[in-house]
């Protein structure tokens, strides 16, 4: 007999957890297909080539390998090496580069694409942190228009807003004044090393980023000027002017503010709220090149949202010139945070809007075909499928949250009114079944 | 660099197909919520245990195992062997069996719930069959009631009524008549071979199975009886009669038309069309005990749903006496009959309903505001995101397959009337934009 468990780490849902996810994949798919982008799918399994050194050395120890069978197994075993030639999906930016370089004669560029797919990361299990999740990528690739970071920006704000989430942040920065910065310190050469460490300000503060850019040799008066750049707050078309200044001679730093200010221009011309220019937001990954993207809320330590602009992703896979931005939405993060705020709609936790109780053979017969003519009136509804003690079937109806039960004895048989319980209330009414399907069409509704 | 691709028997989708995909899922998944099912998720990944002896022998070599990592795996490789414990999921009944057990306490019985996730066998890969895809299953568990199958009765027929395939067949038998059989043969301990060859008959024909039955040792006599038996068709109640006749003396037998006939005349009473006593069905699985589906189309070589009621599958995992039946849809064979037929609907290839023209940064702003007002009525659209020739752009709108392309350039701006064409006509109109949202909210609602 093997014991009921599941690998640490990974997680089932349940009924009332499937519905809130299913909840806000719905609203969130919804937003990105008002918006022209298009689902694909790829495989949970790539193989191991695909993958392998796009993650930095902790990713690559990470990835869940799939092991070898058969004669291929048995060469391993003799070798000692290569067990596994496939693995498990561990983001959907990878698998999209891949994606659209195997695909680019069937796709219509600029490629508008989104994707919500679990990924797999062999990660120390914690609270908030999963080795099975979902991501939710949406991108824009093979332009180099700034519109596309314009329309990312219109999609974080009406997901949210359709989530009923106040008070989100959307903060920018642009990897090319991260670029400028480098070179006006003159630490080019350390581009990489210093976002990686500017990257940490929010989790260790800003002196330990001093002490540990301090550690790989900057000099105190180049950690000054950083330091004074990275913390800069304030009106944006007022900071616009002072990097400006900065970067007189800097063509990456003006090419960065220019489109800086044009994602700030048109969001105040399409009323888009929340944005903030945060000079020190770096964002870790390597290949990004322009604007990058952070959502957060107050009310949550981590980021919700995030991407940016990458001018060569699909090179991985030889396909140069191919630029695109992209977004993530951290849909756990956002499910613990909809919880916490209470923001998941009552109506998610109801399966059926009513319950047919079950008197007996013939009744559930009767009871059988009304429920058909609900369904057809687009009703979700179910008949008690044993003849037990009313307690327990109207427990039944208490458990799944349905809101009503339809108690048909022998008598309402082919009558013209049926008696429906208000579960709520209590209330018990005798209606007609026009009566009932508009009182339940209306709660449908809402 | 790496190669583009992705391991045999994998596949992308591109976004005609997820499309289609979504449709095909959407409304499976709303027939089961207007029955009052749930959905549940499980992890991709289980204990290698909670698989291993579950599919058989054949099975268990088919099972995608997953490479332990760290100083488990350099355990592994030193003793050279236990080199997993983890495992993808091969079907979603095994999980959902663990499932109820270890989340006993939090459900509500008779459970009801579906699930549609993808699952992973390492079999050869040929046409139409694949190494990943998904099942749609759907079980009601904890209860010994036959209304329990009649309600996966009438969700069999509201799918495929729902999608437009007609001259679907719903094959019907029971178990315990295939017990009755082996107990009328003598031939009770060979129950389980028995039923193996029995369900090779669509594959093999009827002279195949007769001489695989002589190759295990049934007499002539015997193999005489069975086939009388296995090939009565007819009219159910007839055949009912001559069942009864026949098992007289066996519990089991008179159990099991009892069982069909109930369903038969509940049938009839919904009218539910369709369905076909075939006592030759036997579905290898080993854990059916009661009812047994198959639903094919003529047009179709293999089954495209299946199912049956077992009475003992979570004592896999320690509980006993919970009856369940569950059937399972085969999304990808049903996505390739209705391509097949032409059956999928021609709005599943459209993305946004109107595309704006791109004519330069202020128009692009005015449309970007129109846009916007569009997606609040519900409108998917988009705006063009560079600045190129109109041809290109209409090329765009074409391959994407959307329908309309309004062109505002800049004496449009502040005006009226709005040109919208029509992609399929090549029609022009001047509208306002109320015309406008009016035109495209009834392309939605069809």
């Amino acid at each position: 007999m093997s014991k009921a468990s599941i690998p640490k780490g990974t997680r089932d849902f349940l009924p009332s957890e499937a519905k809130k996810r299913a909840y806000l994949f719905d609203t969130i798919k919804a937003v990105f297909e008002s918006h022209g982008y298009d689902p694909i799918e790829t495989p949970a399994m790539e193989h191991l080539q695909t993958l392998l050194g796009k993650y930095g050395e902790e990713g690559d120890r990470l990835i869940f390998k799939i092991l070898k069978r058969g004669d291929k197994f048995k060469a391993a075993l003799q070798s000692g090496n290569d067990f596994a030639d496939q693995a498990l999906r561990y983001d959907l930016t990878v698998p999209f580069a891949r994606f659209v370089v195997q695909h680019r004669s069937d796709l219509s560029f600029p490629f508008k694409r989104y994707q919500m797919q679990p990924v797999w990361r062999a990660d120390r299990p914690q609270k908030g942190r999963y080795r099975e999740f979902y991501q939710c990528d949406v991108d824009c690739i093979g332009t180099e228009s700034l519109h596309a970071e314009v329309e990312l920006l219109q999609i974080i704000e009406t997901v949210f807003d359709r989530l009923g989430l106040s008070g989100v942040e959307v903060r920018l920065n642009n990897r090319k004044i991260l670029m400028a910065l480098a070179q006006y310190l003159n630490a080019e050469e350390r581009l990489i090393e210093m976002t990686v460490i500017i990257d940490k300000l929010d989790k260790i503060g800003l002196r330990k980023v001093c002490e540990e850019l301090s550690s790989i040799g900057f000099a105190d008066d180049q950690i000054k000027k950083l330091v004074d750049i990275i913390t800069l707050t304030g009106n944006p078309s007022v900071l616009f002017e002072s990097l400006t200044d900065t970067f007189a001679q800097i063509p990456d730093g003006l090419k960065g503010v220019e489109e800086l200010q044009f994602l700030f221009d048109m969001a105040k011309a399409l009323n888009i709220k929340g944005l903030k220019l945060d000079l020190s937001l770096a964002r870790g990954l390597n290949y990004y090149t322009g604007a990058i993207f952070e959502v957060t809320h107050p009310d949550f330590k981590s980021s919700i949202c995030g991407g940016g602009r990458y001018d060569d992703l699909t090179s991985l896979f030889g396909l140069e010139g191919m630029s695109g931005v992209g977004i993530s939405f951290g849909a756990d993060r956002i499910y613990d945070l909809l919880e916490q705020k209470g923001l998941f709609d009552q109506n998610t936790s109801a399966s059926a809007q009513v319950l047919f109780a079950n008197f007996g053979e013939q009744e559930v017969k009767y009871a059988q075909n009304i429920a058909a003519k609900l369904r057809a009136e687009g009703i979700a509804c179910e008949v008690y499928l044993e003849r037990v003690k009313m307690k327990k079937q109207f427990s039944y109806a208490h458990a799944k949250n349905i809101p009503h039960v339809l108690s048909i004895g022998s008598e309402e048989i082919g009558g013209a009114l049926l008696p429906i319980k208000n579960m709520a209330s209590g209330e018990t009414q005798k209606l007609s079944l026009e009566a009932i399907i508009s009182l339940l069409n209306s709660k449908n509704d809402h």
